[in-house]
């Protein structure tokens, strides 16, 4: 490969999406479109982290359902989530009974999975996955900030971390296309501001839709959508004022998760949405349906990563962060 | 795919190997055969995670030199490590300019990633990647037990975490080649000590290992080892004794690297090493180059992982545990 663009030969197909989504987040722009809700963001579980695991597994449940699968139909499951050794995912999906595998992207892994089971796809290794991520507001609060009882304020730049999971199953057949797929280098322009994700994620997206728009010769008009997720507002503004200083011009067709998932105006969400679940939701619930039905015809996904943690703050370093891009197409099958 | 079973066609293969060690592991029974050590634990750092990031980059950047490569030569980085976030890898790879995907599977992290570069390379995805792990004793003790300055006492069950790095380039020359690869499902048994990993660990690698003879249609005596990293002394025991009583009899050819790292009787390690580093040391120093030189010909190796988190089992949670299987062989070229 002389470039780092990789051009999907066998044409992948996202079978089924599933989407389980906190409270907070059905009351939210997409809350109608959200396969399944829990009023209770304990998902009938005794604490946050069990919480989480209960919605991977309800969101896996959910996408082989739709896909008419049963887990045994399945010869890999690629996942990953925020907590401290992807806990969520291990004791979320420990139960279906399929070779596994964990990703640790932060919030970009929604993207690292789909991309990761297509290219796997692709080479034959593979005839059908899941990829599956989630996040918790109450679980990583008190992991990467505060414990919620503290009732620490919040900066303006912060973005929400989102209670979702959603999953994805990559196979064959299907209306959804994933055709392309560019895997992000470490990125770090010295940000060490933790309230101020989107700032430091801004120049991975730069770098890999730069390349990308170089190595595919395409430009951002030839796509309906470029859904980045998840910068929240911060970053949204950085990244179509940077990228139009390289000729790029973003402004017409790029959303965010972060933005789509809650309401800035009415929600306290500050900068908007984030975590593993933020992309996951967003595209199960509205994207991918889109795409299968034809309303989208050709898209960017572009999911972002902050990829330090508290300790790594802590002792002075800053931010590296990474981008994965997929390009997905609505085929009539 | 009927089973889970992947053989690989393109026959890709490990171009170097480059292991970075601790002071007490280059004072072990693999002492000599380590590319590089430090008498210094911290590298050179100012912390031991800065440290461990560091044995990361030397690995990698030892592995290149070996195979007359330089970083624009990967089409991608696999990476992991056991801190929290995965940041020993995040940060040491940072500098590299190379696609990244960060991986978290435990202690099977490196032949996770080595199995999935693999797969890649066998699917035409890549042609060139480098897979790379590390573990460090001290950042490990005070993130998963406790700080080295409250001087704990070990349970004779407990492992060593091994302070090393292991850096491995994949790709179409070389004389060690990877035929097969088995994905490891997750197990779960209900052991809940932390201090006893190897009894958590060894139903995973039954289970692997069962799946593999009976898909592969080989047994144990076709291989020259059978090589797990790590389950200590607890834990291989336990194999040795169970997969027995399924007609399996692997005490001939059985070795774990948690026992190849450490002098048990002079290092006070109980029950041995750990940590993704162990088997990446074992591997990369003394298993990669015996099989490159025809000495070893055909081998089994699997990586295993614990996957809980310390907070997983402060909430009651047992220990899930998965094991990954990659077969190696030597090829003359």
């Amino acid at each position: 490969m002389e470039n780092n663009l990789i051009t999907l030969k066998s044409s992948p197909k996202i079978l089924s999406s599933y989407s389980v989504a906190g409270n907070k987040e059905h009351n939210g722009p997409l809350g109608n479109y959200y396969d399944e809700w829990c009023a209770d963001d304990k998902f009938g579980k005794s604490s946050w982290e069990k919480a989480e695991s209960e919605m991977q597994r309800r969101a896996l449940r959910g996408a082989l359902k739709k896909a008419s699968l049963s887990d045994c139909d399945l010869d890999l499951i690629l996942a990953g989530d925020l907590l401290n050794q992807c806990v969520s995912s291990t004791y979320g999906l420990a139960d279906y009974n399929v070779p596994y595998l964990g990703l640790y992207g932060a919030c970009s892994t929604c993207a690292e999975s789909i991309a990761l089971g297509a290219c796997l796809f692709d080479g034959g290794i593979i005839s059908k996955c899941g990829a599956i991520t989630s996040s918790h507001y109450c679980s990583s609060e008190r992991q990467f900030r505060y414990p919620l009882e503290y009732g620490g304020q919040r900066a303006p730049t912060a973005q929400w971390t989102t209670t979702g999971s959603g999953a994805f199953i990559i196979g064959e057949k299907g209306n959804v296309n994933i055709e392309q797929v560019m895997f992000g280098r470490i990125i770090d322009k010295g940000i060490s501001d933790i309230n101020n994700m989107g700032a430091a994620m801004a120049p991975a997206v730069i770098d890999t839709l730069v390349r990308y728009f170089d190595q595919s010769g395409t430009k951002p008009c030839d796509f309906d959508l470029i859904v980045t997720g998840d910068l929240g507002f911060e970053g949204s503004e950085i990244i179509k004022d940077l990228l139009l200083g390289e000729g790029i011009d973003v402004r017409k067709n790029h959303v965010d998760c972060g933005l789509m998932v809650f309401n800035r105006e009415t929600q306290d969400v500050h900068a908007g949405g984030s975590g593993c679940g933020c992309s996951a939701i967003a595209m199960a619930s509205t994207i991918i349906p889109n795409l299968s039905s034809g309303y989208l015809k050709d898209i960017l996904f572009l999911g972002t990563g902050a990829l330090m943690s508290p300790m790594t703050l802590f002792q002075g370093e800053t931010i590296p962060a990474v981008a994965h891009l997929i390009r997905l197409t609505h085929s009539e099958e």
